[in-house]
């Protein structure tokens, strides 16, 4: 079992509505780089992507509501997620004094992705994640070294195809892997300030949430949105090692790491 | 001084012209990817960066015939040379079974620019690098485990901002950094035999220069063109520390790292 002895790492998820503004963006990073705790960090894309396909003519598939990543698609992917995005954080990291380094999935091979099968419904050049998708070794040389790994959500199949992930997934299963070698505490920031019972009403954050808790609230409307993947995957994550799950607000990074003066929602078993 | 004690490493350079061609670049990597000796690959971008400003609409400014870098088309040079070309480059060593790690100067902070200085003219987000710009303790610690670093032509200033630098410029000052701690090849990979007296003629290749013959040649016609200032930048490398420049075709990689049946051009002092 795991005791003190092991070190800690702190997986941070930052999802696209920080990405999108650059000042929230760099308040974020300015306040994520004082950590003394080392971290990952994951990002997603924001809108960025969504609007260079756009300026480029390029059509985006819908089927059955879900985006379909055909090769076009996957070319601005991977420019604006590994490129501009990853490239801007690795930037201002490194300015902030974290010795950031960049990476997709292929780089190291340190994520294997598997491109979905088309049984139903052929969603392109999208990868998905299993228990042995995460090469950990290869984050830990990073981490000894001293440096901060800043992941995208581009993987590859390791044949030479490039895939599109999701963030989230890339971000738990990260923190589920890591968490055979490491204390893993995993950190979702997005713009609201946790699960809330009314998304009007920032006194209505749900502080701590456990299992049986989640299982008697989890048909309630207000997780059946946007948050029930999130939660689906928080308690994923906690049931295979991971520690803790935070869910906040980005401008409360600090705190969600430390776990002092925080305001959003912790997940626990 | 150096001995054979040191340990080798080979840089290497691909041009525009190989990247733009899948099958091309496909083949070379492969090539490659069966190396012995443990190298850092430099890549500028080819033809895809215009290619997507042009689609974009955003206008290519030339002041007196070079290109300016303005914030624009530094959004799409980072995304085409950090994200598209460096990804699909390190997806396919890692099929060949190499280790690659994508890098631009930002990440490990491993290569810092100065910003030109717009005395003149101000050719906009443009890094110069000099004798400090390149952190060779970082290569060396993705050597020494293994890794082999895949370096674009995106750099950064320390303090936030990312810039546009020439590859050739990365490939020597990499080149010569390097030579203060290990015995460093220099290859300039392009879509030509070597340095010729006639482009029509293959057989009129320079097999070998040495700086002296260099001097009584460099005002004739067929090196005061494109290849003027790839020599001076390869007799620059070998001034400073590097013991071999080779300039000749991507499809000779093995023979140009081993110095076997290589029929293009070899700079020495």
């Amino acid at each position: 079992m795991k005791t003190d002895i092991l070190r800690e790492v702190q997986i941070i998820k930052i999802g696209g509505n920080v990405i999108d503004d650059e000042q929230e963006l760099k308040s974020f990073l300015s306040k994520l780089s004082r950590s003394k705790v080392q971290f990952i960090l994951v990002h997603g894309g924001g809108k960025l992507a969504t609007q260079f396909a756009s300026k480029l003519g390029i059509p985006q598939e819908l089927i059955q509501g879900r985006r379909v990543t055909n090769a076009e698609t996957l070319r601005i992917a991977t420019m604006v997620y590994a490129g501009l995005i990853n490239k801007q954080i690795v930037a201002l990291l490194q300015a902030f004094g974290k010795d950031a380094i960049g990476l997709s999935g292929a780089d190291l091979n340190c994520i294997r992705a598997v491109k979905r099968s088309g049984r139903e419904i052929d969603y392109g050049f999208v990868g998905d994640l299993d228990s042995t998708s995460v090469f950990t070794e290869k984050f830990d040389i990073l981490l000894q070294a001293g440096m901060t790994p800043v992941v995208c959500a581009i993987t590859h199949d390791g044949k030479g195809q490039l895939l599109n992930t999701n963030a989230d997934t890339i971000a738990s299963s990260l923190a589920v892997a890591m968490s055979r070698h490491f204390r893993v505490q995993l950190n979702f920031c997005f713009e609201k300030k946790g699960v809330m019972k009314d998304v009007n009403d920032s006194a209505s954050v749900i502080r701590s949430l456990n299992l049986s808790e989640y299982q008697s609230l989890k048909h309630e409307p207000f997780i059946q949105g946007g948050m029930l993947p999130k939660l689906e995957n928080a308690f994923d994550a906690i049931g295979k090692g991971v520690e803790s799950v935070f869910i906040g607000h980005s401008s409360e990074i600090e705190q969600m790491m430390s776990n002092m003066n925080y305001h959003g929602t912790v997940i626990t078993a």
